[in-house]
């Protein structure tokens, strides 16, 4: 078992004793998967940075700069809802407490939440909007890569069907990054803003804990951690080429004591969030038509 | 019985029939009040105004531009929303359906709000908050003065009690639009720039439907266009003051056709503030401490 971050520490004896908690809760568990629990948060941690990220994509609908930006970003937003749909499937079949993904998209409060904070981060202007979307999508690359070859069947298959469409939302950012970084004096400022406005959120995706060791033990997915470097020579590759200036090494958020969206504690935007999106469901519980 | 505007024409049927069909409903009306669902209508109405406008307001909690006016505007929101306490709550008994002010304010959805569009107008700027107060404030007293002498005792007695704090309210918001029109080329600009964004919603304040006759007819409150001519005359008075200009006689909202927050046809902002206004209540409903 690879070594946890020092600071990781704090976690270990709740999230020992969360699951040992949530075992004995459940008792509608598959037959044999002890890494079960931890396979629980990845889904979650998983589906829920692809709904909260389409959900703010989404908010663009009808405001982008251009009618190609406007469709552009609302196929994403599809895309992303999508993949979240697959993932919280999953999710509530490996929970086995008969929740869908409806259920756990739209009846969980901000705390039961595990997106990482980079994802729920306001909009702002187009500008900050890409390079949001850029920074998750190198990450969300290559955790979909290394996915893809995951030792859970149903892993592997969502996650080959989600490499595609992030492999092209990748193309898309890091593309509009350049050209914009590498545009006028007024986008390169806006780029650069955004870039250093957003960076210390950057650092959570590559946090490790228990669930990750053993998910990575169960050779399900790899650690968070060892897709850094990876991530690091992308970002620095087409920063460079943006003409953008690198921020360097800056405090990170939610990668210390308790906090991170990982961990379910989020930023005071989640819960602005799941109020407009959960509004619907909260308001006419089970609707259909 | 007052003739109505012509614009009003088109809801006369379907008033009728939603009366008769209301009446029809409920059995547990009070004893003899001819006027009864007017007078719900009326306190719905004038509940929501507070209810949303103080809501609006309350989003300045911690974020006004110095910490006089930020305790300022929450105890002017904490007004509002105690006057929409005991609007809503006579509003329950006369409907005499067991709805509380509570069920009132966090269980409808947008269509059945009342309030006129002014009040969910956003926020923006500093300025552009004060200036809708102001105009709103002034319609405000005015209404709150004839309802002091309201044939109906409760509706007397509570607009007594809001007299009070809407007089505050008014001497407030009058003498910061003077102050800050009459100010530096920067405030000037944005007080004009908020008078005439907000001036196409003063209009609603305005309008008389079936239900306002029915009021009238009874002595509860005159009607509503009877405030006009001293509302236009104090606000031309303080925008004089101000050296801002009148924005004249404008196409006004919701002041014809089937349109109009008063009939329950509000902007996409009312969605959006109960999302947030009503979040806890529809996701713990019933909820208690």
């Amino acid at each position: 078992m690879p070594s946890l971050p020092d600071v990781m520490t704090p976690d270990v004896e709740k999230l020992a004793a969360d699951q040992a908690d949530a075992r004995d809760k459940s008792d509608a568990a598959p037959a044999v998967m002890p890494h079960r629990d931890a396979l629980f948060e990845w889904l979650l941690r998983t589906g829920d940075n692809a709904l909260i990220l389409g959900h703010r994509v989404s908010e663009w609908c009808g405001l982008a700069p251009v009618l190609e930006e406007d469709i552009a970003l609302a196929n994403q937003a599809l895309d992303l809802i999508g993949q979240c749909q697959l993932w919280l499937e999953y999710a509530g079949e490996i929970e086995g407490a008969g929740r869908t993904a409806d259920n756990l998209a739209y009846l969980r409060d901000a705390g039961a939440f595990r997106n990482l904070l980079l994802v729920e981060r306001p909009n702002g202007d187009f500008g900050n909007t890409l390079m949001r979307q850029f920074l998750f999508d190198v990450f969300h690359l290559e955790l979909l890569t290394a996915a893809r070859d995951s030792g859970d069947a149903r892993v592997a298959e969502i996650a080959a069907k989600a490499w595609k469409e992030a492999a092209y939302h990748l193309e898309r950012s890091a593309d509009l990054v350049v050209r914009l970084g590498d545009g006028t004096a007024e986008s390169h400022e806006r780029m650069q803003n955004a870039l250093n406005g957003l960076w210390s959120y950057t650092g959570e995706m590559f946090t490790d804990d228990l669930h990750d060791v053993a998910l990575a033990d169960a050779g399900i997915v790899p650690l968070p951690s060892s897709l850094r470097a990876p991530w690091e020579r992308t970002v620095a590759q087409v920063l460079e080429e943006a003409t953008l200036k690198h921020p360097g090494a800056v405090w990170q958020q939610g990668v210390s004591g308790m906090g991170g969206g990982k961990r379910g504690v989020h930023s005071e935007h989640l819960g602005f969030i799941l109020a407009q999106m959960q509004f619907l469901q909260r308001a006419y519980p089970g609707a259909r038509w």
